[in-house]
């Protein structure tokens, strides 16, 4: 098997990928908001259609209780490894859509960029991953690997019906090893090995005060604010060294060996770098960490959206009749997201004042993974990305969440090679997300490369 | 003159007047929203026309900078003392929609009381004068006093063209007193006379962190968020004790007297009464102050709004761009809004982090009142609540804002009587407001008799 062709196939088809990616993310499919459901579908019934045309077999959308999942498989290489891919087609929504300088769901390319929703996040890597299988079967009509694949469409809303489906269809699934590209690479020229993510406990609290919205000149200063008693609660959970201030937060938390910081910090993540892709005039967080390890080893709180009272122009003086927070920890191995949930919740019972009601809901819980570094996958990785950017792979933590990697270690007993295309600077979850095209075409050979190496590796 | 047959005719035009009420609530004249400003003018217009119809005279729709003033007068009263009507026709915005039982602006009579928008603030309460106005000129042709109107469209935004517009026509505006109906009696069996007023100093605190929202995971812990920051600051606006951290902020409050504390203790105003208006489970506050107190006597400060971050439906793990409060003071005698405006400003200068852009912008200023009691027009008012109602009124403190009162003595020279229809749960600013039929018809019997008794005090 040549993958010189394989890989000529791929760079004379970029402009039909290009054309098909842009299909695939022009269907807008926000899995969060009830009335998208029908382009969630759709997209589902898209992509399995895809996958049939390119030579997959024994595709199917599979229903859960919310959006589909869609299944595929190539098994024709008896004694060789099995590779799980995953991947999402479910994005995250666009608002404020006022910021972004081309429609979401109208792809776009600008400077060697592709302008869209879940460009990045996930459609792009997923795509290519398809790709690279349509190149193996276009050109010497097998692949090197025995292929499994999974696509979730709920993994924007903490996909809450994937663990029950991957228990159940354990066997089916049954893999070598899982293959996932939704992370990011350092830069364009330096491609980075994730090997740990962080885990989610998401939660929405409510404060609710006066039954109805109160004037704020007959009522203020002797009924107690929501707005206020929200914004006093979440001043609380921070102290003055940036640490989460809920009993026990920290109990589980694996510390960092002091040779796992000597390699983090090869992490070339800087207080400048991070000030210019964000824009930031300064960098927080957590004393006596460095930037790389609060966003890859350290737990953290976000408050990611609240709302109360009077938002519209101008003024309007009104004491809210009810404040809401959503507030999201991010956690890292060995924290239990079930057990952080418990701990938030009592916590926040505790330090309610008596003058209000408190509603804490949990909205979406992921495990946190430390993938293992030593087995033969993570050296064909290194080696792929290699071949495919020229550059010799780091390895590093990421801050961003993927529970299904805890799931199939749980579940499937396999580990999981985490396969970045993504870009710092891609904006997952923000206006204005885009994917490079670079990236795309480089991620292909990689992934040609990877279930190229993975044999060679294995044969080593 | 008979001041009989005034009464007479107005009990007898009840269903008339409900009607033309009705229409003059219907037309949706919210001062703050931009795509109103065509209602607020046609509303003015309604309202003119109307007082032509009712013989009024020299009526003028004058335009300002924003939404305009209506003026009239009825000046055949020569060596009668000359009453100054201000009333305010527009309304403050009806959302949450969803919680209004019936439309806010297609007014409807549920149990004795009338449904709308602004049906007690302030267009059922001003058009009670009005209507006393239509009862002396259609049964003896004439008022037994001279009185001029002055009639708002920009009150709920603070009144920003208003002052210029008092001051530029003192002259024509002259007066003996002001008279006004825009505050609430304590209940329907029991009116009273508000002598002291809260002014208002109304910012906008808008806080940036990175450039646009980032992915919680991938910054969350190496940036501020915004969110957070905000409700930092918020949350050390009050200290443990309810009171306002802000340097200087009650430097100028008059202390109270321990006569006037003896006198405030007899308006019921009970923390069962207050649980039962707004549903709160408790009531909060400043230490060492009542209820009454606290809402009438002592300044505040209040978050009217805040928004930021995903605030939809289910989880989006967003580190917003950008967080924005609304927040409030409501001054007492001898607090300048100004000065608070400074205060409050520099403060929040001061304690906003490096790690973040502060933004803040003074939106409605207005000066507190206190106003005499022992003027001959507060023995009339008082006279004609107990004609009207039945009772003797009793004197308050209200915790509201009305700033022309202070500018009427300022610019004019001229106390200000109080004399208020609306009641404690009347809903101003909220869904379901609504005014008491009962409090309409014996607020215009009430009028008539004050006009009467105020020449008889000032003949005495």
């Amino acid at each position: 098997m040549s993958v010189q062709s394989v890989l000529a196939y791929a760079d004379d088809h970029q402009p039909q990928f290009l054309d098909e990616l842009k299909t695939f993310l022009g269907i807008p499919s926000i899995s969060t908001l009830p009335d998208r459901a029908g382009d969630v579908q759709r997209t589902a019934e898209w992509l399995a259609d895809h996958m049939r045309s390119i030579g997959l077999e024994h595709v199917q959308v599979v229903p859960t209780a919310g959006h589909p999942v869609v299944l595929a498989d190539w098994l024709h290489a008896p004694g060789r490894p099995t590779v799980l891919v995953y991947g999402h087609y479910d994005v995250q929504p666009v608002d404020p859509l006022e910021l972004w300088e081309s429609d979401p769901f109208r792809p776009e390319v600008r400077d060697e960029n592709l302008y869209a929703r879940g460009a990045s996040d996930d459609k792009g890597p997923f795509f290519a991953h398809l790709k690279a299988v349509e190149a193996y079967l276009r050109t010497e009509g097998a692949l090197p690997v025995n292929l499994k694949i999974i696509c979730e469409g709920e993994e924007e809303i903490g996909s809450p019906n994937l663990d029950p489906l991957i228990y159940a269809r354990a066997a089916e699934l049954a893999a070598d090893l899982a293959l996932i590209s939704d992370t990011t690479i350092l830069g364009p020229d330096q491609p980075s090995i994730v090997y740990g993510l962080r885990g989610l406990c998401y939660m929405e609290v409510e404060v609710t005060g006066p039954d109805h919205d109160l004037h704020s000149g007959q009522y203020g200063g002797a009924v107690h604010n929501p707005l206020q008693v929200l914004c006093e609660m979440i001043a609380s959970l921070h102290d003055a060294q940036g640490r989460v201030t809920i009993p026990g937060f920290y109990d589980k938390v694996r510390p960092l060996s002091s040779e796992e910081r000597a390699e983090l910090a090869r992490v070339p993540y800087e207080e400048d770098h991070l000030r210019q892709e964000t824009g930031v005039p300064k960098s927080w967080g957590e004393a006596g960490y460095t930037i790389a390890e609060r966003i890859g080893a350290r737990p953290t709180l976000e408050v990611n959206g609240m709302i109360g009272g009077w938002t519209g122009p101008g003024s309007k003086t009104v004491l809210p009749a009810r404040a809401l927070a959503k507030i999201s920890m991010r956690l890292v191995a060995d924290q239990d997201p079930d057990e952080i949930d418990r701990l938030f919740t009592e916590h926040i019972r505790r330090i309610a004042p008596d003058t209000v009601r408190v509603e804490i809901r949990g909205l979406a819980h992921g495990a946190p993974a430390l993938v293992e570094r030593d087995v033969p996958a993570m050296a064909a990785a290194a080696r792929a990305y290699e071949a495919g950017f020229g550059v010799r792979p780091v390895f590093a933590r990421e801050g961003g969440s993927i529970p299904v990697v805890a799931t199939f270690q749980k579940a499937l007993g396999i580990p999981t090679i985490l396969l970045g295309l993504g870009l710092p600077d891609d904006r997952f979850h923000a206006p204005n997300e885009k994917f490079s095209l670079a990236n795309f075409y480089r991620g292909i050979a990689t992934i040609i490369h990877f279930h190229s190496a993975l044999v060679g590796m294995l044969a080593e």
